[in-house]
């Protein structure tokens, strides 16, 4: 492989107008340049994107922290994010913590101390003081760290509210809700659950909170679940949950004999492409993928390039589908 | 953020030695290595590992290149990948050409000049003059390049095998397989096609190879697919493909009232999560996603250090797991 010197060399100039060519940083004369694209192409140079990187403090690198890769949720986002980044030039480091709060603050470590311009938090277990001397442009989905760091997230209150609505149109008396152990306000998804909890006992319908093992992708596991929840409460009528344990419960109450919506009203939270993927189409409140991917993406290019940010503080609309199971 | 120089500055040594002791690339006298140590930690001094990389010539960085993220077959393996390089200190890049051509040469530029230390490759659809003088170490799944370039594959021979004698056990007479269009040869998945028509051609069972629109992810389009082959040749009492459509045609002989697996046997091929979340598990010719993505690793590792492979032809074995579709 030849060198930026190689290149100088054949050209007849400095290495330094090289770099300017090759960063487009400074004016450098059309015929010189001509010459040295010229030497590039005779020499078959092939610019050093590291050294670059270096020079202009531009790795061209957006990292993505997700819990869990194969999980449909982050695959479909990370899906969009990365086609979005491709427009704008960027690539997408694509990280999991895989439920490791240890793994999590490694990779913290990392992308500081490294080759990306910026961070997509689809996660964050980690104590909110490391965030505080984070060196990096970063946007957090769903968690809520402070007010100096942008937040794209779900319209969940309206997704609790449609839910609710949903299971009031099902004359439902007793509906029961998945949410994740040790949720609290700061995970803004929770919020839809408050909503939900607080409309539905507005109605005088008996609600039942179940927490479920954070992030878990074990469907079978979900399965005996949704048929030990279904077998200890018979009068549960109506449930709300993430899309997978929906699915579970789909097939549980078949092997239960009950009938769906009759007996058992499903309403999935999230909207990926799992729910199209059943004999029956399940009824969903769907997160808007690409508008949110595309929000996320724009803010941190913003970000990056130091350019002003009106609103840091982002609430996507989310879609209520009716399938079949409501 | 402090520098390299104010490190050296602190410890009363010369640059080249922190840069030594960060790179750990010759001698340094234990107590001046303390010395540099104390005065990294009184000035929180991060590591440019951009830097580093430089020096090192060694990013910490793999790139995959896959044709869609969100594709639960790829998001599999890149999980899987994704675990065993971060055990082996290197973070994962992940890229998908969206199956376009012109996205695919655009990586491959850029994975050559830029901080990636290996690439794996889990499309080509490029001509195969583009491996010839690629400057980075690089794994092919699934599709063979030349004899210089390693190849993990599962063993779809074997695959087509086991799925042809399911097929004679269940006593169909009519047998259709899905197949990528244009598939040819060098995908090695294609072998797994002809053995599959080469052992029911010897038992008398007749077979039909329906071209689908390459890596498409539309399972609305997949269903109606099904339904129509379903209606257009009743006589079908057999079906391989993928896991996605397979979920189709479970979902299409529901809808035309065929029962399953009486009137039709559903042998679904890959394995992923999707074929256990409906409501009846669908008997699958299994890739051992763990295994395959361990090899990968470890074989691109030792591309990377310039280590001997023994192998660079490498088959993983698949599983046959009975579910209720056949």
């Amino acid at each position: 492989m030849s060198t930026i010197r190689e290149v100088a060399k054949r050209a007849g100039v400095a290495v330094c107008t090289v770099s300017r060519v090759l960063n487009n940083s400074a004016y450098v004369a059309p015929e010189t340049k001509e010459r040295i694209e010229k030497a590039m192409e005779e020499l078959n140079y092939i610019p050093n994107e590291l050294a670059r990187g270096m020079f202009k403090q531009k790795a061209g690198i957006i990292a993505i922290l997700v819990p869990n890769i194969k999980h449909p949720f982050f695959s479909s986002l990370a899906n969009h994010i990365e086609q979005y980044l491709y427009e704008k030039g960027y690539k997408l480091m694509l990280c999991s913590t895989a439920g490791d709060v240890e793994r999590e603050k490694a990779y913290m470590r990392f992308f500081e101390s490294n080759m990306v311009d910026g961070v997509i938090m689809a996660v964050s277990n980690i104590e909110k003081e490391y965030y505080e001397n984070f060196n990096k442009p970063i946007i957090m989905l769903d968690y809520f760290v402070n007010d100096n760091i942008p937040l794209v997230v779900s319209d969940h209150k309206t997704g609790g509210r449609l839910a609710a609505q949903e299971f009031i149109n099902n004359h439902c008396k007793y509906v029961v809700h998945l949410c994740d152990e040790g949720m609290v306000n700061d995970v803004i998804s929770y919020q839809g659950h408050l909503e939900l909890e607080r409309i539905l006992h507005e109605n005088n319908i008996k609600t039942r909170k179940v927490e479920i093992k954070w992030n878990t992708f074990d469907f079978l596991g979900f399965k005996n679940l949704a048929q030990t929840i279904l077998e200890y409460y018979p009068e549960i009528d109506g449930v709300m949950c993430a899309d997978i344990p929906a699915v579970a419960f789909l097939n549980a109450a078949s092997s239960l004999n009950k009938k769906v919506p009759d007996d058992l009203a499903i309403v999935a939270y999230d909207g990926t492409y799992i729910t199209n993927m059943q004999e029956r189409k399940i009824t969903t409140i769907m997160q808007q993928f690409e508008k949110f991917s595309k929000t996320v993406v724009d803010i941190l290019i913003k970000k990056i390039n130091k350019e002003p940010v009106e609103n840091i503080n982002i609430r996507i609309p989310v879609i209520f589908e009716k399938g079949d199971t409501t």
